[in-house]
């Protein structure tokens, strides 16, 4: 490639629309987090229009946990309302491509997959909210630690449609009282990412039987002072999709979101 | 009939399920304004699948006018997600019929017009957030003189799909500066039925001529030492929907909503 590489700290300071030019022109295939500071990045999932039609009813039923923020005409591959049109065939650093429910590869551009059928959707993500626990002065351990948030499947039954039904997966952050307090008040504000914890305290009350076994991500330590959060998770619909094996859907691979043109504080 | 008729009072009065069991029996198709306190109260709009995944679409990327509380799925007529099975052929107290956008019909029940491939949506109303705003103390003219809110066409687009498009419709209230500001505070609480306000003071701002014409509704007079303070409306979607001219759209008639199980407090 004749461009020059960018450090991660030019990169966690560009502008979003040079970072989604330079990942859609294949200079970048990594991780977005903490990329172009202080922008809303979402949750992609892409499906035929007959499974996209009885996606967005489930989101719908189910905004907690799937807070659609764009959804493209069947067909087009733009996204029209998340700041100058992305092209959703490029602008994603990774992809994962599921064919009926088994991945089938993991491309860096999804042009060669592209149907006249699809619809793309982009899903709030916690990453909007961190930021302004972050703001507040409420530490995180995941991040403190450099690992992924504990995510667990619960055995609270989301909202169903005839094809798609599943188990609600929340992510955890362990937290002093006085500031899971705060962070109750401030997510509450913030429904297009998952809005308020679905819960506090103890796990079993919500099936899970350990903390120290996430479904997905990494553990990460409660200590005895601290109460764990719990915050509805995009990986919901994910894993919901994935569970009703539709012919195609195509997602962004873990930790690539795509980043787009809002601003954190306008959610 | 052979069941005596309920006053108003107990109307007011009765339990949701009771009220709508009631409708459903023939012995009711009057307005539902003050109907089942407490309750959540939702615009009906019912369209064949094609249209009605488009609709959604257009509710989604509109949320702040057309909050989707419930969608059923093609061809069954129960919302499942307002409290006991609803059956939206028969628990609505008067409906509206239109056929390519023209009024064809407002019967009290629509088992003779239902179709298998109908999807009935159940869109927020600004009467729940009317009563947190009673509750705070904050006097709502249009109210205390027994009349409809007035409802204005706006100069703001709507986010389009490809057959939906249009100006956004807002409801208007009166206020005081200090009654406004907590206003706006209790209403962005409540994203299910429009959330915050989108305009306050001049309505040429927003492209409305005169506030003593309005669209929908009835002009209130606004007074020297008040502010208007405008709300994205629920009348957007209804309005939209019928400029486009789906060969069938069944919404509730004016005043008629559907009374649902939901507490406003739940949202």
């Amino acid at each position: 490639m004749s461009q020059p590489t960018l450090s991660f700290e030019q990169l966690r300071h560009s502008a979003p629309l040079a970072l989604r030019q330079y990942i859609a022109a294949g200079q970048y295939q990594g991780h977005t987090s903490g990329l172009a500071q202080g922008r809303v990045q979402a949750n992609i999932v892409i499906l035929p229009n007959d499974w996209a039609n009885e996606f967005l009813r489930y989101c719908t039923l189910n905004r907690q946990a799937c807070p659609v923020l764009d959804v493209t005409e069947p067909g087009d591959p733009y996204f029209r309302n998340l700041g100058t049109a992305i092209d959703i065939r490029h602008e994603v650093s990774r992809y994962r491509v599921y064919r009926h429910g088994e991945l089938s590869e993991e491309p860096s551009d999804i042009e060669h997959v592209w149907q006249d059928d699809l619809v793309a959707f982009a899903i709030g993500c916690s990453f909007s909210f961190e930021q302004p626990l972050l703001d507040a002065g409420i530490a995180l351990r995941h991040i403190d630690l450099g690992r992924n948030v504990a995510m667990y499947r619960t055995n609270i039954d989301t909202r169903p449609t005839a094809r798609l039904s599943g188990k609600l997966v929340v992510s955890m952050r362990p937290m002093q009282a006085a500031a899971a307090i705060q962070a109750i008040q401030i997510t509450a504000r913030m429904p297009n990412v998952h809005g308020a914890p679905v819960h506090i305290g103890d796990p079993a009350l919500i099936g899970i039987d350990s903390l120290s076994s996430p479904d997905y991500g990494d553990a990460v330590p409660v200590e005895a002072d601290e109460i764990p959060v719990f915050w509805a998770c995009g990986v919901t619909p994910q894993s919901v999709v994935q569970t009703s094996r539709p012919p195609l859907c195509i997602t962004h691979a873990p930790g690539c979101m795509l980043v787009t043109d809002v601003l954190n504080s306008a959610l």
